[in-house]
């Protein structure tokens, strides 16, 4: 799986060379410096990745669509700077967030530019003005459900109970629409049919939503040197993520005792925080989640049945394999 | 002056109603609410009226343009409700400010939202796609050069002086960018010569930096009822205005101390406000930033030479008399 990663080494410094390069054009230095912190700290580029093979998977040259996935990247980027402000996070993978760095309003206002900027980038794609346009759409309305997700994750935060429904809606907005605009864009781009968009569109929602109920499990079953960030963050911050929801359907007295010792409470030790994954593990929730990951990659690889058999579609499907089995 | 907004009243009205209904797809209720906050609270819609005006007075149709000139008002909208929280201001014309009313977290969530809602609403402008294109290039350009200029204001609170060209650049970057970006929009939908697009691109530039400046000056000489909002808030807030940045270069003595008691002392009495601003006013300060107002004014009147008599070009004259007259 990190083969596949591996296979795409030079296209991901072409995108981050794309990248660094757009936010030139600011001037300012502070606002620049704020702009450029999250995305010269790297990242796997897995938005931009699944576009640009999109796009080669129903004919287009990747390059198409590069401008588009450096768009999305700084989409995410912006996500990533306004929600560690609403969170009050003060690390993200090792390094100080912006906010820590630069000050509240700085982050505030280099969120909203490098917003600005993915907008600027998307006409660089190269395809018709009427699928600019598209992409605009694709964009734009991710953005607006990328704000819903977030929302909806605020107010679970002072809700006692929330269904597993809710719980895929608020990731499919706060998560899943971006792979979804992603696969989508590449798709159109590539100049794909319309079963071809759909399909890919479909392929993406599925792999966002794989990809974030792995990420809840990553959180619980890997160690912070593997997983690149600390661990069994999600119990200390009170998050109802599926493997909590399906696990509190089952568990009553001291279980669930345990759980609630350490689930929401930003002072829980160690031993607190390991005996409540514990919990979660014998419940069988960890594995069950697993489960529907898996199950949502599997719908995900048969969307793909509509595009022709080539070494993209390969890809497609490796990357959908990548998001449920990757150990960061 | 007056009688200028009065003849657009019904189409504001008719703006005013698709910003609303362009607010009605958001499923979230606390984020629905934090995002009508300030849209729901009125306005004069100054850009979107530009907007449709210019794009009359080259020969299209209004209602072409109400999409874009609705999306120029979203932006607006968002930029205060991040603005308002990087100021920790509380109230904005009466009302409470959305962090205020919904806290941080959701104003930050609202006014992404509201970006996003701007972009989404482009598309439904009435012109060929290439030309939407374009749209989307200069709301998006407009955002980030909105950001250089507000991290601009932001820097200048650090520094003891500040130049009059700095400051002009600062207010061209943080106000008159958006008029700017309405005037040019209007043109581009209305399918105006180059000419006459360039014509308008710098009349709304000319126009914001004279609406900017006279800002400046109202927050001195008026009165709270009148204005709408607080008076003399610039001097308590330590805005280094260029009328504050002219006084400053000739005063001296008693005169500069009496200044300086109340500039950005957050707990300056009455007395010592309205001091500030009579040392101000006899420094010849206020006067000469009218005259500059006034001239900027002039000049983004002359720019209209190149379009047609009609009656649209004379409202567009009206409407930059307006910008430098206006009691609120």
């Amino acid at each position: 799986m990190v083969a596949l990663l591996e296979s795409y080494k030079d296209r991901v410094e072409k995108i981050n060379e794309y990248i660094m390069r757009s936010l030139e054009v600011v001037e300012n230095k502070n606002l620049k410096a704020a702009m450029a912190h999250y995305p010269q700290a790297g990242g796997k580029r897995l938005r931009p990745l699944l576009a640009t093979i999109s796009c080669e998977a129903v004919g287009g040259r990747w390059s198409a669509a590069m401008p588009f996935g450096a768009a999305l990247e700084l989409v995410h980027n912006f996500t990533l700077v306004h929600d560690d402000v609403m969170d009050n996070d003060e690390t993200r993978r090792g390094i100080k967030t912006v906010h820590t760095q630069y000050g509240v309003p700085e982050a505030i206002l280099a969120g909203d530019a490098l917003f600005a900027r993915a907008f600027e980038l998307i006409p660089d794609s190269d395809t018709h003005d009427d699928r600019l346009v598209q992409l605009v759409d694709i964009i734009a309305k991710a953005v607006r459900l990328l704000a819903e997700g977030q929302q909806m994750d605020m107010d679970f935060e002072d809700r006692k109970t929330v269904k597993d429904t809710e719980y895929m809606k608020m990731i499919e907005l706060k998560t899943a629409v971006l792979y979804s605009a992603a696969a989508q864009g590449g798709a159109v781009i590539g100049e794909s049919s319309e079963q071809e968009e759909e399909a890919l569109r479909e392929y993406g929602r599925l792999v966002g939503l794989g990809f974030q109920i792995w990420d809840d499990v990553l959180d619980l079953t890997s160690d912070q040197k593997t997983f690149g960030k600390p661990v069994l963050n999600d119990i200390r911050n009170g998050k109802k993520t599926l493997i909590v929801i399906s696990a509190l359907e089952d568990l009553h007295g001291k279980e669930r005792e345990d759980l609630f010792k350490a689930l929401g409470n930003k002072k829980a030790t160690p031993d607190q925080l390991v005996a409540a994954k514990d919990v979660l593990d014998r419940a069988g929730a960890i594995d069950h989640a697993i489960e529907i990951a898996n199950g949502l990659v599997k719908g995900a690889k048969d969307k793909l049945s509509v595009l022709k058999d080539t070494k993209h579609k390969k890809c497609l499907e490796s990357f959908a394999d990548y998001t449920v089995t990757r150990k960061t």
